[in-house]
């Protein structure tokens, strides 16, 4: 299901079916390539180019899936209203650097009588988990039938949505799939709002009030900084914070424990900040982590991969 | 994790840990070489080394998996004293042409905070499925992982776990595992019963009145194809035919569609009769399967694979 004319236009393989992308794949193979894939709900912006640019420095050959996965949404939830845009997604692509974009339909993933889920317990649980059951079910799922479709070396995750990368680390290492999961920091709008696909859904006075989620999780940080223990009382700031700013409706405020993800009483350790807000009808998530060594707050540059130490 | 010695001895190499069979795997790889799966739990039967030799006709190389996988077994089952004996095993499987044996203690498979399973709708919900909740559950979840640590080409599995081989198959059909799965029909001793490491435990009575399956299985098909079309009337008769040996219990007897498993009242294409029998303290399950099509009972030399169209 190559475009050759498409392909002319943009440098990018179009491939729509399992049967095309395990060919392509496997001349890539052939010649010896490495495949870095890099898995999107499609709409990209700048985090998903990051993603494309990073695998592209380190895999011969650069596959990014584009699938709008029914699996992970839950009833009432934004399925039919998410973003499409394959013609804009696709030159996006060719200039970070991706080589084949696996665009597969519905049925091509799920036919007829599909019955098989992948569940990570325990970790699915909480924050995004609580508020979206079988979510993340979704997730694991469709994430492991696009490792057995393209077979990657490397796939890459954006930390956005860290409790993903987590669940998703989790699920390679348990059911031993043969790749490497990179994780590569949020990328933010000059005024600190994370990217996300779902920001084209705010109107502009929404897009203001969506700022709240980046300076409370600034705010929780300050405060552990500044010597705060007490996660109840860093949650309560980030909370008023919050609803300080019209329109926003708190869906969870967590200070949580950032490889266990289990809540924390006292802060010490790794710690995740992490929010999801409702502005107007528009669910937005976002992180921060941080290291609390000897009781000093260590916040650096780098946002911190999961199971890796720093953030920033 | 090889033991050399035990290689010169048997042939056969022996690989305890997942990284020394990824090497063992990639080394094959390298060489061009096709690599067939056998996983089984031990306690090795002609069965097994049926497999075995069947994927020794079509693979360079033949990988034995040997795990009794704690996660397929329920509360109360035989999970500790299910059969072992991994020296009597190599050799046996030495002799079926089998290059390496993976058999890895529980703590490899499932180290601590292991928390990922893989679940099969439907298919599972029936049979062994409702007698033993999760052990499908447990079953897709191993195979999952095998798959990922070996990558086979073809992975092979015997028709006597008929509903296992079909729900295995759906498995890799919806996740999209790489792998052709490969079933060979069931081997049974002279008399009928069909082979299982769990005839171990019957004693010489109890070995006589397993006999009550086969024989059950076969009367269900001689009524089938002189023309019984009900499947009450089939079941009924085969319950009978179970019963009237001593010390046997029913777990189930079914007469259930062949690709759905679903229960059948009037017996019409694809058929399954399959059983699960208690003899003492030991739960033996036995199956057929037969094509009734144009008001005919095809009954056939060789065991269908699920998806095929007959038995013998």
């Amino acid at each position: 299901m190559i475009e050759p004319q498409a392909k002319e236009m943009t440098g990018v393989e179009l491939l729509t079916t399992i049967a095309a992308t395990r060919k392509f794949v496997a001349a890539a193979r052939q010649q010896g390539k490495s495949i870095g894939l890099v898995p999107t709900m499609g709409y990209l912006h700048e985090g998903h180019l990051t993603l494309a640019r990073t695998a592209r420095e380190q895999d011969d050959v650069v596959m990014m899936s584009i699938f709008v996965n029914p699996t992970q949404f839950g009833p009432g939830e934004d399925l039919e209203r998410y973003p499409r845009d394959l013609e804009r997604d696709r030159k996006l692509a060719a200039g970070a650097g991706v080589d084949a974009i696996f665009a597969p339909a519905v049925a091509e993933m799920y036919p007829p009588g599909y019955a098989t889920y992948v569940q990570v317990e325990g970790l699915t649980e909480v924050l995004c988990g609580a508020s979206r059951p079988g979510h993340f079910r979704g997730v694991a799922t469709v994430v492991s039938k696009l490792l057995n479709i393209v077979q990657p070396d490397r796939a890459y995750f954006g930390l956005k949505d860290y409790q993903q990368a987590v669940v998703i680390k989790r699920l390679v290492r348990d059911l031993n799939f043969p790749v490497d999961i990179i994780t590569v920091p949020t990328v933010r709008e000059p005024d600190g709002l994370a990217m996300s696909s779902r920001n084209k859904y705010l109107a502009p006075d929404q897009r203001r009030s969506a700022l709240a989620l980046y300076r409370a999780l600034n705010l929780g940080a300050e405060l552990i900084r500044s010597g705060e223990r007490r996660a109840a009382v860093v949650r309560e700031a980030m909370a008023g914070e919050i609803l300080a700013r019209p329109g926003t409706r708190i869906d969870y405020v967590a200070v949580n424990d950032a490889e266990t993800l289990a809540p924390l009483e006292e802060i010490k350790g790794r710690v995740l900040l992490a929010l999801a807000v409702w502005v107007g009808n528009t669910r937005l998530i976002d992180n921060l982590t941080l290291e609390v060594k000897d009781d000093v707050a260590h916040h650096d540059e780098k946002q911190a991969a999961p199971g890796n130490c720093h953030r920033g």
